[in-house]
């Protein structure tokens, strides 16, 4: 690029390492559709997989399995689902782009989900709260019988006090599952945060459990933080087209190509469908807004914020700013 | 806010002394009129100066000061010229908010920046070019006659090779300066560089002047950045109501306040006046869009990038990456 030789920094090496390294999973569809009800077309998801194909990404997050009956596939489109005969429309099983969905624990039973082999799921990704912990390792039991690579994605880290943060890694520490996400559900973190968090998983998790991120970008920090992680040493990294997800969305793929600076990936179809994620963004609203910064500076989950989004006197935020101020006092020791 | 104390961070608490001691320099209206040539009315620019005001910010930068038949009145609105008359209208000199104007080298004579005591401005701030730096101490050496506190913004030095870099700071080191910017015109840096910069920064000028930040937003990485600079030790840091600026814009103020979580300063105020802001946004297209995080990952002017804002296919950007990165292989040792 040359900016590296102008500015003459990066002399320990370290940074290019650690980028080296690094896997990426692409949640456009899973974290997109919960902005928009999982109502994308299959014409849409073919073009991301084949885009995440062609740019070489690693794996592809394309939506949840979810119970039969606990939605409603009236207002619910297909990736809330992604039954075997939606997927077969859209992807292939193939060596280079491995596919996951996401299982929310307590929205899925270990008999919804066939053996690897009879589906075209490469990876099953649990998520969880702390609190369901024992449900989780169940479900990741039956994941592993089945044959599927299996991540866990403990969301809302930064509501949890340092203790229950030690139990859950020493409980997933001898589980036996294969990837573990740091998850800043309401994108509360800040780069000094996520080093101390990127330190505490891998110490506890050892040297066989791959330790990635997955960040929100309430406070303009979902692309840093990821940074910072990276810097630590991290495994993996989440990103979306354009940064589309739930509230203010997550980190943009695109971006993280031209972090990543590495040649396995190419950048240029991914370039191409930002256009038509772009379009959706007006309408969808994810990106910097003020309820999702203040939502996130006082780490609470979005969802006021969204709702404060789908108002006319959305940025009409003094109340809001100050009921969280107090309510923080109050809680603050 | 209980967020430190869930996660448990923060050990040494060099991030919470860091983070006190930094001024925060408001460039809203001079960063801002980029966009739109200026053309705020005498209304806004006064709301601005008691927000500022009221929350505790500590400079304002309230636009340009210009020579005189350089630029167009009739295009150009006031703060492209900072009269006395037009100044006298919206702010008056106090001791908590000291008033800054920018002057670039080349658009202004010393003759037309008069003694301080005559005037409404407490701070000229200098924007010059590496290559300019000559005729930029000279300007130097006559605001400080003038009674001025008086910044250095050396632009974009992202494209000049570490012993231009080092040349300057040798220069400056001697010369009575106050304050001097780290600039990333072209918003390329990540923090990985703004580390390394501000470590030769504060290295060369010593502890008699102050170093601050001045970071633009291309690759979402204006906030993210001056959390990197203040980590590092620097003494202020620049930002804009809403991220308002040039290309893709500044660091958002809202956002910085935050982060300080300094009682001096009150993030009140300023969260009344996003609204009004925001409400430019879709007209003015500062924000995150994908030209400016090309331009800013290849490390060119914004110029071309905003050229592209202006057109219906702004998106269409596979040309413009290619194009690019083959410039840049060919610049390439």
């Amino acid at each position: 690029m040359g900016l590296d030789t102008r500015v003459n920094c990066c002399p320990d090496g370290l940074v290019t390492d650690r980028r080296r390294r690094i896997k990426v999973l692409d949640c456009t569809i899973r974290d997109g559709g919960l902005c928009n009800q999982w109502q994308f077309d299959h014409g849409v998801v073919k073009r991301v997989y084949e885009a995440l194909l062609d740019s070489g990404i690693d794996y592809m997050e394309v939506g949840y399995k979810t119970r039969p009956g606990l939605a409603d596939p009236k207002t619910d489109g297909p990736w809330r689902f992604c039954a075997e005969s939606d997927l077969a429309q859209v992807v292939e099983r193939n060596e280079k782009l491995q596919i996951a969905t996401m299982v929310d624990v307590g929205r899925i039973d270990a008999s919804d989900i066939p053996p690897c082999s009879d589906s075209s799921i490469d990876v099953i990704r649990i998520a969880t709260y702390s609190h369901q912990m024992e449900e989780a390792l169940r479900l990741l039991d039956h994941c592993l019988e089945q044959g599927y690579e299996t991540f866990m994605n403990v969301m809302a880290v930064s509501t949890l006090a340092p203790d229950d943060v030690d139990e859950f890694l020493v409980k997933l520490a001898g589980s036996g599952i294969h990837n573990v996400a740091i998850v800043d559900s309401f994108g509360a973190l800040y780069p000094y945060h996520v080093r101390y968090l990127v330190h505490k998983y891998m110490n506890y998790l050892g040297e066989n459990i791959k330790v990635g991120v997955h960040f929100h970008n309430n406070q303009q920090q979902a692309f840093a933080n990821s940074i910072a992680a990276i810097d630590e040493g991290v495994d993996f990294v989440d990103a979306t087209l354009h940064g589309i997800g739930r509230g203010a969305g997550n980190c943009p793929l695109e971006l993280l190509l031209f972090y990543l600076d590495n040649p396995k990936y190419d950048a240029r179809p991914i370039l191409d469908l930002v256009e038509e994620f772009a379009s959706m963004r007006d309408d969808l609203r994810w990106g910097y807004h003020l309820p999702y910064a203040i939502s996130g500076f006082f780490n609470i989950h979005p969802r006021s914020a969204m709702d404060r989004m789908a108002r006319v006197d959305r940025y009409q935020v003094r109340e809001m700013y100050e009921t969280l101020s107090k309510r923080a006092e109050n809680t603050d020791e």
